[in-house]
């Protein structure tokens, strides 16, 4: 119990930092009113997209309120859990909402700070950052602490003399399931802003930079902040509720297992305690990260990468002690290695992101050559660059698990092994704070040299954001690999849950869960071919929803007179609307394909079915999700390496190959590759809530 | 053992028709001298290819016949095993290599006979493809009656009085083993000849087509015979070697699940029975592949589809009575709906290759429609086009595997209904005389449409040899959704003969082979990322290889004098060499990878851990594999369907955007798609082989 003040603690010190960072950028001057004026569209846009968005998701989420409290009367859920999953819905979208609107508001004052120098631009668009990443790490322990605290105070009210085990197993069982509703919140963040941003940028490009021959991000496209909106509701906003949910349920399915594991109220205290400390060494990180005038993107990546590596190292030492004063001597180093196995892994995921995408190393280097052959060299090597990404990953993920398993016991305990892995996901997670900062720094600086771009600023500044952004593909899929890193992390314990909730229901059941079952093997067989179906849904959208724009920009290009000279505005808001609508209507069949797919399993294959189901989606879904987000990554920074002057440079034909590459990547890494690992925790979550259903029909 | 005789008497008739399809298609006329010259350079370079090809192959069969034979004089293997090993290899290699001969010998005849009728044309190229079809399964079933009665005779003589059941036992176990060099020498014919074939076409076409402006087929560019050489070594001799394994196997692994599975020598003759009679069946099934004049290209699909369709039925029928003889009457109706649904998946999984890959349908001509935005967006509907066709093929192989498990007993007996598995897929592979002839006849239709072009025959010969060579992407695709759709049917079979083999090394090992297990779910992360990684060496192949042929061409075109003109002849032979050689030194590490990763991951994780990446490996590989011959297959369709006139026709900017998708498809659908399913099946035999090594250093 006491534990719990540390995350409430550690709650409060994450909001009120949040506040902070929030108060010095909004400190800082906006610029020129014209400067203004772009960002106060850029914002109006997001807000009337995220509202537009919540309404529809609001829908959904009470269509699956009523199902889920129909599903409490017939006795399948506990009461509380409709609720749960509202909640988790209600956080994941503020977290998501606040990020956004500190992204639009720090957009114009960072161009603005740039025109200063590099480190000011740089910090005011980390700070804003920061805001987003202490928001979500912030909200995420807030909700937990209520939740706790009222679940708590329920249960000591039904039964006063229950153990603190069997009151923190009635707590944790209920917390659990809110993990559905922030990731429901999450899918539809993520493919909807996923389809907004990409359909947005790619009809802007086909009409306005191919089409009618006008730069990019030039204020007379109709689809230009339509574009910039997209970068925030995709990749900020999108990507808060998207970690906000990993988050979370790693430190509520941890405490579970504790109590399973026979570590007690202990072992419930280690998650608790690494997320408060982690809190604190994020920020101690964040104070790191600055640079010099005339800085190197090498040189700006050193100092993002300073502030992640202080703060692991800090929590690497505070995890020492954590473990060593809360659990026995003969677990503690264990579970030690446990939480530094987890926390090295998302490291090393980063560094081997950073290896592959960006265009200091050999690949992406290697990957802008291939365009001296025309478009379909990029193409391959582009796809071949990030299929071979996914080895290291895939090795790195599996070393972790087995280390953090056998490490905390699981040779003799099961449930001991799976503990181990759960704490390594919250090492993992630990410095969330920072590492999604750097990650929702990207956007932030992208959407500052738009402005800069727009308003006409002097070429010194629009270098200087172009350094900042740049940056932000790799630290984007930095972040991407950390979500999907993190899932196929616990892969294993959700499986594991949705076993436990199994037997909860009915403890004389009889399971084969071998892969030479060949229910089980089929349900794998399914759950493979599940993120293949999805990111095809995925990029259908976003093709469709671009089509739409590229007919709505020709139409104003037509119709509104005076539009190329200069001399009228074109009418944003409609090109906005429009991508809207489309991502409103076109995220449905992806995200309903998450929910049904696996009920309908369920119910044809059983149990084994759904498990082989949930381990089918997870190991195709991390290696595909780490392929499309690296391939575009790569894709992007090519293009971006010729511009900056290799290989003939900006219009050469190498560069028209290189931008086939960037647009084929953006759906791969803005739109289907990062929902991917959403559409594998779902599947969990609505396996797990669904478990009663398909028991009681395969028992009739 | 008398079920040895029917099987002896279909190898006997199978060769027969063979060298009977062969004979007429040598009598046809050459054509003009010029068209003969040109076939025998495309056959000159094929042969010289193959040898290399086998000269590299055979030090790699050494290398590894030294290490069984170590591992026999250790005791882990059966010392038939190297020779078993060999022999598999070897018919394998013969297998392609006649096929290859027949093809090159058929181009010309091809496109002489397409001069008179289309009908003859197909005549002819059907004939020539049969030889292909035919000789597989002729020299499969030869194999395997010569181990047989050699391993009966030896076995007998050893112990006189041993039961029927021991020794079918005895000899199966052995004849499993030929497995692993039919699939060694499959992989290298299809990476090599992939590597081949595609470095040839990408080469021939960047430098003629795209910078010397030359029509593509034309006799001036120095790597347009290489081009042909590579239909014939990839598309015939690497496929050949391809079925040839997965039919041997089939038949093999069924006999063997027939003695566990308590169904007697009665039950090992089903798979037998079947495949001799699928042998009659496809011969009476070719005699209806004909059409007429005028056809257009769904009535020439047609014509094929009726052959491979009688033959089903007929097979069908045939299976009836053959199950019902054979088998006790409580079992054979399980039985027979096993064989239906291998033969109903493999006809079904035809068709919508056939759907999502022939211009007469929606899918195809989308793809072409989105050329009209550039070639990313065709890039990105082709790649979802491909994962979206993976749906279906997923679903009915899971329906097929659990329709002949249960239903031929694998609720009451786990052996029994892996016999039903294994049945279904002898069902599917019943047919593969005729389903194979139809795929050969794809390439040589091809080769025969080039040789119209190079010696300038009547426009009329060229639009007669494109007709049925735009058929060869569909057929072949087919081809291809047969080899992947086996392997993914006999996975649990693959999987299953694993973990016996571990059995019977060391009865006494108890395995968890659950997903929960964390070794065996790593296993399952490691093997869904293999595909992955094979298909990225391999794409970069080609793109290497590629690259040698760009620079050679360009050297020809410049140093030889005349060559412009006509006036001089261009050294053809030197473009093969070099294709041979980029292909000999680029297999090797895909090639390699297959036969270590799965040694390596069970000398570490344990025979869980390998049984795990089998699955993975199986589930990812189908998936990948399905998809990346089937956005080939569209991609070139789509290119083909805009050269007869769609989007703006040949030359227009929807062409070009289009030619970069075909680009693309080629190593998709050429190298790395195809090897995908025998990598999958190489890892499992390497396992079994290996499994004595793995188990022996886990009881350390």
């Amino acid at each position: 119990m006491s534990a719990m003040y540390f995350v409430a603690a550690g709650a409060v010190l994450a909001l009120l930092f949040a506040a902070t960072m929030f108060a010095r950028v909004k400190k800082e001057p906006q610029g020129t009113p014209q400067m203004a004026k772009i960002s106060a569209a850029v914002s109006n846009g997001a807000t009337a997209y995220l509202k537009r968005q919540y309404k529809g998701v609001a829908i959904f989420f009470a269509v699956v309120f009523v199902i889920l409290l129909i599903m409490a009367f017939l006795g399948f859920l506990s009461f509380f859990t409709p609720f749960a999953f509202l909640t988790g819905g209600f956080f994941s979208g503020l977290s998501g909402f606040i990020g956004m609107r500190t992204a639009t508001m720090a957009n114009c004052r960072t161009a603005n700070a740039a025109s200063g120098s590099l480190n000011k631009g740089l910090r005011v668009a980390f700070s804003a950052g920061s805001v987003m990443g202490f928001t979500v790490v912030g909200l995420g322990l807030l909700d937990l602490s209520i939740w706790y605290f009222f679940l708590h105070f329920w249960y000591t009210a039904i039964d006063p003399v229950a153990s603190q085990e069997i009151l923190i197993q009635n707590i944790t069982s209920n917390l659990l399931t809110f993990g559905m509703g922030a990731s429901s919140m999450a899918l539809f963040a993520r493919v909807g802003g996923g389809i907004f941003t990409k359909a947005a940028d790619v009809g802007a490009d086909l009409v306005g930079k191919v089409e009618a021959g006008i730069p990019e991000d030039d204020p007379r496209n109709p689809a230009v902040i339509a574009d910039n909106v997209g970068d925030n509701v995709g990749d900020v906003a999108g990507m808060g509720a998207d970690l906000y949910e990993s988050y979370v349920s790693s430190i509520v399915s941890t405490s579970a297992l504790a109590v399973a594991a026979g570590f007690g109220m202990q072992g419930v205290g280690v998650p608790m305690l690494l997320a408060a400390l982690g809190v604190l060494c994020s920020i101690v990180g964040t104070f790191f990260v600055k640079t010099k005038e005339g800085a190197s993107q090498k040189n700006l990546l050193t100092a993002l990468r300073t502030g992640t590596y202080i703060s692991s190292v800090l929590i690497a030492i505070c995890a020492w002690f954590a473990v060593h004063w809360l659990l026995p001597a003969e677990h503690a180093t264990g579970v030690f290695i446990a939480v530094i196995s987890g926390l090295a892994a998302g490291v090393i995921i980063g560094a081997l992101t950073e290896y592959y995408t960006s265009d200091s190393y050999s690949p992406t280097k290697k990957l802008s050559a291939s365009s001296e052959t025309g478009s379909a060299t990029v193409i391959i090597s582009g796809l071949s660059l990030g299929m071979l990404s996914t080895v290291a990953p895939v090795v790195i993920v599996g070393i972790s698990v087995l280390l953090s398993y056998f490490c905390s016991g699981g040779a003799e305990d099961f449930n001991m092994g799976l503990y181990g892995v759960g704490v390594s996901a919250v090492g993992m997670l630990s410095t969330l704070g920072i590492t999604l900062a750097t990650d929702a720094y990207g956007p932030i600086a992208d959407n500052a040299g738009g402005i800069a771009e727009m308003t006409h600023m002097p070429a010194q500044v629009r270098q200087r954001t172009d350094a900042l952004d740049s940056l932000g593909n790799t630290t984007a899929a930095t972040g991407k690999g950390f979500a999907i890193g993190s899932a196929a992390l616990t892969a294993l314990a959700l499986i594991a849950s949705y076993i436990d909730k199994v037997h909860q229901i009915d403890p004389d059941i009889v399971l084969d869960l071998s892969i030479t079952n060949p229910t089980t093997l089929i349900g794998l067989f399914i759950g493979g071919m599940l993120p293949f179906l999805f990111a095809a849904l995925t990029m259908d959208a976003v093709g469709k929803a671009a089509q739409s724009i590229v007919v709505e920009v020709r139409r104003q290009f037509k119709e509104i007179k005076g539009l190329m000279e200069g001399k009228a505005e074109p009418d944003y808001a409609s090109c906005v609307d429009m991508c809207t609508r489309s991502a409103q209507k076109l995220m449905l069949a992806p995200a309903l394909i998450a929910v049904i797919v696996p009920i309908v399993v369920g119910l044809i294959l059983g149990v084994e079915g759904v498990a082989g189901l949930l381990a089918g989606t997870t190991v195709t879904g991390f290696v595909l999700a780490v392929m499309m987000a690296n391939s575009g990554g790569a894709w992007d920074n090519a293009k971006k390496y010729i511009e900056s002057g290799a290989h003939g440079g900006k219009g050469s034909d190498c560069h028209k190959a290189a931008v086939v590459g960037d647009t084929v990547g953006d759906p791969f890494k803005d739109t289907s590759g990062p929902s991917i690992n959403i559409l594998i925790k779902l599947t969990s979550m609505v396996s797990i809530v669904f478990a009663g259903l398909v028991v009681a029909v395969h028992l009739l």
